[in-house]
């Protein structure tokens, strides 16, 4: 988790989403410290979820675009947003739709088994260890207890 | 998102998904400083995503419990560790894996259009301002633009 920082940069992708590439266009849309919009620009760039693509030379200026991998973290907002709007928002309703241009309607995110199709729940589904689970942590014993207690 | 705080957050509910409900044993699983742990406790229980729940008097303890509001956090951290599969994972492969005991498979989680079950992409998907969204912030020129764009 730690590659993201703080929250601000979830906010910064969403608005990379909504098309927005330039710096001084995030500075005026997020209303962020010009010193603390570089520091998660770069931490973006520097994690490969955005890059920069200069568009003018003499001074140099960069369009900060989505890579692959940043892309595929609308996924991840989708879901946050649903979360959101389910348990935060007030009674006017959710401050942002989803439209599916695919399907033709207003939606939202639904996190689901991408086997079954079923909703994910904690009640029917056990986090376990995989195969890239840590072989140092694996041992301890409360970790071996926690995994134990999920069945 | 400013009430989650920063990205340890999430790593507190990830443990209390894994059954962990006392302060020591969330210290020892996260290696967190107490008072850290203790400040991201009391947002999520500020927050309604866990409740303290006293075991013991005199002197008084609690376990902290996953509300329904924060067991609906379960879809978001599965959206992000598929995402951290996808992405950021070495080549032994996961680090979790999710069983879903409702089809028997081990899976992860998907992120679909609730409407007609195909994922969500950037690509087909517009975010457009919806009935929660701050009228004052509507009427601002960049913000017409940015939804503009959108289409």
């Amino acid at each position: 988790m730690d590659l993201l920082g703080d929250w601000w940069t979830p906010l910064v992708l969403r608005e990379a989403f909504y098309g927005i590439r330039r710096f001084d266009e995030f500075q005026q849309e997020l209303g962020i410290a010009r010193n603390t919009l570089s520091d998660r620009l770069q931490r973006l760039v520097g994690e490969e979820l955005l890059e920069k693509v200069p568009y003018q030379t003499e001074p140099v200026r960069y369009n900060y675009v989505l890579t692959d991998k940043g892309r595929d973290f609308y996924s991840v907002l989708a879901a946050i947003a649903h979360w959101g709007d389910t348990w935060l928002a007030g009674k006017e309703g959710a401050p942002i739709t989803f439209h599916h241009h695919r399907c033709g309607n207003d939606t939202h995110g639904k996190v689901v088994c991408a086997h079954c199709g079923e909703p994910l729940t904690p009640d029917d589904t056990a986090m376990r260890m995989g195969p890239g689970f840590p072989a140092w942590m694996a041992e301890r014993p409360e970790v071996k207890r926690r995994f134990a207690q999920q069945g």
